[in-house]
């Protein structure tokens, strides 16, 4: 039932946010198993943003953004608000009003499976937004939803206080037992694709690099 | 039926649409009760304009560009072009020779519920366009349509004469009679929201300012 | 049936594929009888791309991205990769790593009908795509796909050889045996377009140049 | 602004609407010149659903029923309930219990640029509706819309009284004022397309009955 | 890590399952408070159907249905099979002889949030399906995915064991732990619905049964 | 370029094409290597029918089906209409009054990745159509299209008396050259299909029957 506001979520380590964050969506991605990525609709507002953040998360009714006045309240310095409606909507749930409140708690971006607006302002703000439309349709203040309780944003489940790596490439959720462990296979990807990167600038061919000749072969694939 | 030209339409004071375009897409669809808005799908092919003009209305057959010609004539300078195809379409029916055209004569930019092409031109010569896609698709001149008749724009209804607002948020199309009335609640809103930014700026939160948690807590809302 | 790798294809003579980049997809695509235009869900990663190159094409299962390394290897310098999922997908086939491959080998760049990912990374790299999505999400090499047999890439024949031109209008497919006509006529074309242009921006109509009046009053169209 | 409910509103007669019924979308469509049709989106929830009526319309915040309600106490017999949301929305305004109350009161059907949910029981009941989902997600009774004012339904302009004629081809609006018109307009249409049906039935080409060869040929077919 | 079976999984009480079954998913959705109900792209391939069960839930690779082999092994009487690929998929992962063989199993239906194929056949044998698309593309068998895990289908989040309830109104997912509850709240919201529906059909209007008059008259609607 | 009609075309075997329709189109494109299936957009207007034909190709603008009237001329009993607009369009192309002309000539049906209108009548007269929209929007008669050249239909190439192969799965092109051979398969692969499926009814499992467990347990699924 909506209406439930979590205050004491727990949070992943800063040093391990910060680290997931330089590795980047595609790799943390990769790196846990090819899991926890949302759907390709969520887009930044600007190009260049590379973030990550734990998960203040909002299940929202359709058209009413009252609840992210009440997850704002709940926003620790370097949390990242994500937000769901309970059904699909393009509705404008979020502008220049409610950004400059969350960067004065620390908020570090927003992702939401609907719409924002005042992107001119977000984008001068510098306040990344990673949505589903750009929709300056205003929205009521009636119903309660909730704060801080699980949910499903663009088809990736999300807990709150989960880590929320976001970059040019969509966003990703990493669950925060796992995020640790997760940056620690995430960097030991980086440094293994450093040599193949070198080795693919120098006209070395991934099937030798990999070994994939054989195989392919064996399964039957003719050059004619 | 298709196949008229409206020739003498009214216009809003020039003072009034510059008003708007500062005001912006967001706040003028509020300012107005939320209506008049253009369906998200409508996007500005490069960011940063801001530009609001009287409505030249344009109904399109699909994949036929005849009538845009016919519409560059009735252009006065400050107008935007509007066009509505009339089943849909992403035909690309306007391109850098068209917008040399309407420039010539004055036009602020393009509204199309359909494609666009040359966009690597137009942006170069600073016309604007919004549009439902990007597309080289040619088109036709072969069949009728209307120009200066009311049309339904991306889900918005228009009529010729009508301010059109866009920017980096989309597309609102403000009744000619409501504009000097709709600037004002404009601007009101505008005034009265910079001083609640200087507020959040400074780390008050909406649900003080705006006096919410009396109504949350007496409808159900419950912290944990 | 997949499987199959056809190593020598032929190529259009490089003065025409430079050619046609600078005439650009929209000239071309008219130029050409308005066919071999891809979808307009074919979108650059970034604005200002503007190529031409011999398609070396890919067709792939849905997240499998096994045949672009095999495709790599028959790359030569001026090859563009174009790559079709056998079923619609919006998987990331294609990442940093595959691009340095790529570059190496001297190709231009890449169109897909589906996803991309280390968008940022590509565009620090000056490779370009064109692509259905931006898509973190990972593939396998699992089976087997086909490199440089025909394809359908959104929506366009494409046979391997054949001239791709893209640009920020999008991506246009041009026979390899018309490129050379085709390109005459899109020189052509643009020598025409300059002398409109420069009436047009004086403030000539179009219905004047064109001598659109007497028809379109002959078919009925009414000013009023 | 949102908020009001007309109540005295004008109708066609009921002549005029059933004929219309009888002629069906398609034909009532081309016969008032190809305009108020609605988009291919709505579609009915069961097939041989053939109404006519007039509009009463809402105009209904996403995911908020209430004006429903509002709007059911203003319908008399014959009417059709035609809803827009104010911005795009799926959810399920409208189940059993409401149309109990509808066809209580005499309405005809449902139009709704939406959802809808008991299909299984509408369709038992004999009540059509034409929309852009079947979805059971539930709505709230929290926020102002109105009754009987214009509307925009997926993409026609509807003005309550107007009549609205729906089958398995779709929906069409038609203005009231020309209602009448439109009729005889369609008749006729029916009329001279009965003979052609004959014709065409008896192995006569279409390029014969309406002699298109000479000006085929005139511009330009080629036949090999 | 995909790659998962998990053979002993908790289902609900037959009982409890049979009477969701009976209330249907919009009654079901409501009782339970509005959530688990997946997106509205899930829709039957014949009308009619009504079955609930409990879940095996099915992780698979986009266009790979070898889970599905190994899920029809972990299926017992009453089981509904649950498939989510792992990317955005309308293959066709399921036909005749897989329905064959979950029949024998005693599989009362499949929800998918990808293509089906053979839904001539499956109509035949009544094997309902609730899919995303009908699509006769071919899948292959070559790499692994999970079985009863948890997965996110069509927006909405499965446990193995949860009790699915679908019906022309779509899909809904009931927790397992809160089946009963959920079967008594909406067993009682039948009964309440039943006098309502009586009252109704009546003449009695919604906005009377439910006193709503008070209230949309204090925040401001007008009757006009 | 457009204009063409290309009046002798080579058809396949009365005998082969018969037999493709039996085997329907998921046999069929199994049976061909699982190409030439058209994209699940084109769903038939009614369930039940099957059909198998010689494509009678049409290329024709958005919103104008004169070249459909040009088509019919071309029809020889057994054939099947494939139409594909020059640009994505839903407009109906097609009803009633066509439908009628195409089967005084033996059309057996329509394959269109546009609109189709008079979906009623069509039902009552046994007329199949696949399509990508049922909409009422009329066309005009004013450009030129082709006439059995080739086209991309809904991402399927077809040529002119390639075999068309449509059921309740959707539409499959054969090329004409592999008509024969691709029937063998499919009789084959049904063949062989019959004793899986017995084998399946009696509840074996598809793990053992295509002896799957050994290459499931060595690429790493676990049972827990």
């Amino acid at each position: 039932m909506a209406g439930r506001v979590v205050r004491n979520i727990v949070r992943a380590d800063a040093d391990v946010i910060e680290g997931l964050a330089v590795c980047g969506v595609a790799t943390v991605h990769e790196a846990q198993g090819r899991i926890g990525l949302m759907g390709s609709r969520l887009r930044p507002i600007y190009a260049g943003a590379r973030i990550a953040g734990s998960a203040v998360t909002i299940s929202a009714p359709p058209g009413d953004n009252w609840m992210v006045h009440v997850a704002i309240e709940q926003l620790q310095p370097g949390d990242i608000l994500v937000l769901a409606p309970t059904s699909p909507c393009e509705d404008g749930y979020f502008g220049d009003l409610l950004a400059t409140s969350a960067m004065a708690r620390g908020c570090r971006g927003l992702i939401i499976d609907a719409g924002v607006r005042d992107v001119r302002d977000l984008t001068q703000m510098g306040f990344p937004v990673w949505s589903k439309a750009v929709f300056a349709q205003g929205t009521v203040k009636a119903t309660l939803g909730s704060v801080n309780v699980p949910i499903v944003c663009a088809g990736a489940m999300v807990e709150p206080g989960d880590v929320i790596v976001a970059d040019d490439d969509g966003v990703c959720a990493v669950k925060r037992a796992d995020a640790a462990s997760v940056l620690q296979k995430a960097q030991a990807r980086e440094a293994n694709e450093e040599s193949k990167r070198k080795r693919l600038a120098a006209g070395e061919l991934g099937l030798d690099i990999y070994d994939m000749r054989g195989r392919l072969a064996e399964i039957g694939l003719k050059y004619e």
